[in-house]
C-alpha cells in the first residue's frame, strides 16, 4: 500500500453505526447478521475506531436522518428507500434503534455531521464544511451499507476532491453480490484505495504520531 | 410588479426569526430595535406569514445553528461572526434566545430546514433538497439580517436557479447603510424582485387559490 | 408504470455519448461493443432522443471532461479512472473520439451542461442550475456507463431532489454483472423508476403534448 | 496581520480579469475607470500576481461565462445582471472584451476554473474541486467587482470552509459606496482578513519559500 495517512489530514467517516443496523434486535440486523458475523464487522469497526483514536486520525460520525413523525409526508417523490423508512420507522429519533451502537460512541473532539436524508453523507449536510474546518484531505469510509451509503459517501468524497479509502471488511451489505459490486466493480473506478481493516490499521500506525 | 407567485411553486424563506433577534431581551435586539421599530419589522413578518398561510404559499423556516458547548473549538478558522457567537452564545440551543419568536412558529406542513453554520441558509444544509421535494421554484426571503443571512440566502437561491424576491421592510440590519447596501446596491444585481411587504401580500393574493 | 412525465418538467440526461464509447474505432468501443450490440444500445438511444424531441421533453447533454494536455498533472490525487484517462487520452478535446456520436447531436433549444471531471454529471458543473432554469423536476438518465457515470448522475439527481428514471437498455457497461449491479442491486434503492426504452417512450407519448 | 499564508495551501483567486472590465475600450471600463485609476487597480493586480508567482502561491483564474449566442434564451428567469449581459454581450466569447487582460494571463501550472454563470466563482463550477486537488485551504480573492463577484466568491469560499482574505485595493466597483459596503459593512462579517495589496504581498513574502 503506497497511500499514506497523515493523521492531521485524515478522517474516518463512520456512516450510520446505528443499533438498527449493528445490534441484535435492530430492525435491519436480521438482513445483515449473517454477513456481519462472517466478516467480523463489529470487531473491525471497533479496530478502525481504536486505531484512529490512538494515532490521532479524526473520527467523524455520519448519521442518517432519524425518522420522525411527519418525515416525507409532504415530499413529492421520496425514493424507494425513504418510502420503506416511512413504513418501518428505521432509525427512529428517540428510539434505541436510532442510537449509535454502544461501542461506537462519539467522544470529545469527534465531529458529528448533520443527518443525511438519503445515501450520501455529504449531500445536504455540513460534512464537507466540517472536514475542511478540520483540515481533512483524506477519508476512510466505513459503516453501513457497502453498496448504498458507503458507496455514495465515498463517491461524493471523490467528486468533492478528497482522497478516498474503502475498507472491505469494515462494512457490510444485505447480499454478497452487493459487496462484490461495491468493492470489485464500482469501488476501483473511483476510490483511491480499497483495503482491509488490518491494512488500514497498519497504515494508520505507520503514519501516526 | 410583473412577477407572479404560483402558490404551488412559491415559498417564503423565514431566516433566523429568533428571540435573540426579534424580542425584547434578546441578545441582538438592542442593535436592531431602532430600525425594527421604525419599519414595523415584526408586523411585516406577521403579515408575510399570514398571507403565505392564507394563499397556500409554503412556509420554510431557515434557522441558524443554535450555539452549543464545543462549537467551533476544533475548527481551524471560524469566521469573525462565528468567533463572536462563540463568546456571546447567541441563539444558544435550549435557551429562550434560540427559540423562534412566539408569533413566528412552524405549523404542520411547514418545512424547517437544517441549521446553517454561517450566513446562507442553503450552505451545508438540506434547504435546496427540501425546496425541490416541495416543488418550489420561487422564494421570498425575509427575516434577519438584511446584509448577511438574507443577502447570502437570497444570493445562493439565485445561484441555485431559484427566482428570488427580497422584501425591503420584512428584514432589518444594524445600520441604515447596511439596508441601503442590501436593497439598493447589491440586491438589484441578483434578485429578480425587490418589493415591500404590502406589494408581496398583494401579489400573493392575486396569485393565490 | 405509474410515473408520469410532464414534458414541461422532464429532461433526458444524455451522458457521455462520445464516439470513444459508441462508435466503431472509439477507444472504449471494444470493451462495450458486445453488450451494446446485444441490447441494441444505439437504436435505443436514438429512440429515446427522438421521443423526447417529439413530445417536448428537454434534451440535456452531459459530457465528460474532454482530456487535454495538462489535465490532472498538478492534482494531488486523480482517481483511478482519471489516471487511466491521463494515459489513454480518452475523449480528447478536438479529437473524433471526444465528439458526440453523429446521431446524437445537440439541436437548438437543447442544453449542453459543462463538462464533468469524474462520474456525476452534477458534480462541479452547472447541470443542477440548468435544470432549474428550465423548470425540470424529472430526469431520465441514459448513456454511458451504467455503473459509473449513469449511476452517479442518477444518484446525485436523487440527492438533489429530482425524480429519477433509469433505462435498462439505453445504457451499457463493460460486464453483465455491472449492469446487474446498476439495475438490480443499486438502482432500486435510489431511483424512482427503472424502465425499458419501450416503456419510457410509451410514457413520454402518454404524457406528451 | 496575524494570518499566515503557507504557499502550498494558498491560492489567489483572480476573478473576471477581462478586457471588458480592465482595459480602455472595454464595455464596462467607463463605469470602472475612475475608481480603478484612483486606487491603482491594475498595478495592484499585477503586484498580487507577481508576488504569488514569486512565492509559490497558486494562481487560479475564475472567469465569468463568456456570453455566446443562445445564452439565457430558454431560461425561465435570468437575473437582472444576466439580462443586461444578454443585451450588451459583455465578455462575449471570441471577442477581445472576453479575453483576459494581457498582463493577467494564465501560465503553466495555473488553474483556470470553469466559467461561472452569475456572481460566485464557486457556484456551478469546478472551483472547489480544483482547490482541493491542489491542496488549497486559504484564498485571497481579487478582481472584479468588489460588491458582486468578489463578495460572492469570497462568501462562498467561507461557507465552503476556506480561509478568506479580501484585498481592498485589488478590486473595484462602480461606486465608492459599493466598495464601502464590500469592505466595511459586509466583508468583516465573513472574511478572515481584509488587507491592502501591500499587506498581502508582505505576508506572502514572509510565508513564502
Amino acid at each position: 500500500m503506497t497511500d499514506t495517512y497523515d493523521p492531521a489530514r485524515t478522517a474516518v467517516l463512520l456512516v450510520d453505526p446505528f443499533n438498527d443496523f449493528l445490534s441484535e434486535g435492530g430492525k435491519a440486523w436480521p438482513r445483515l447478521e449473517r454477513m456481519a458475523k462472517e466478516i467480523g464487522l463489529l470487531d473491525n469497526l471497533r479496530s478502525v475506531v481504536a486505531s484512529a483514536r490512538e494515532t490521532g486520525v479524526r473520527m467523524v460520525f455520519v448519521p442518517h436522518r432519524r425518522w420522525q413523525e411527519g418525515d416525507y409526508k409532504t415530499w413529492t417523490h421520496p425514493n424507494p428507500t425513504q418510502r420503506q423508512i416511512q413504513e418501518l420507522h428505521t432509525f427512529a429519533r428517540g428510539s434505541w434503534g436510532g442510537e449509535f451502537h454502544p461501542d461506537l460512541q462519539p467522544q470529545a473532539g469527534d465531529v458529528v455531521a448533520q443527518e443525511h436524508w438519503a445515501q450520501s453523507g455529504f449531500a445536504n449536510t455540513d460534512l464537507d464544511l466540517q472536514l475542511k474546518q478540520h483540515g481533512i484531505t483524506h477519508v476512510a469510509v466505513v459503516g453501513l451499507l457497502a453498496n448504498t451509503c458507503i458507496e455514495s459517501t465515498g463517491h461524493y468524497a471523490m467528486e468533492l476532491g478528497y482522497h478516498v479509502t474503502l475498507v472491505r471488511d469494515a462494512t457490510a451489505a444485505f447480499l454478497p453480490e452487493m459487496m462484490h459490486a461495491a468493492h470489485e466493480l464500482n469501488g476501483p473506478t473511483y476510490a483511491h484505495a480499497v483495503v482491509t481493516t488490518g491494512e488500514l490499521v497498519t497504515a494508520f500506525e505507520q503514519a501516526g504520531p
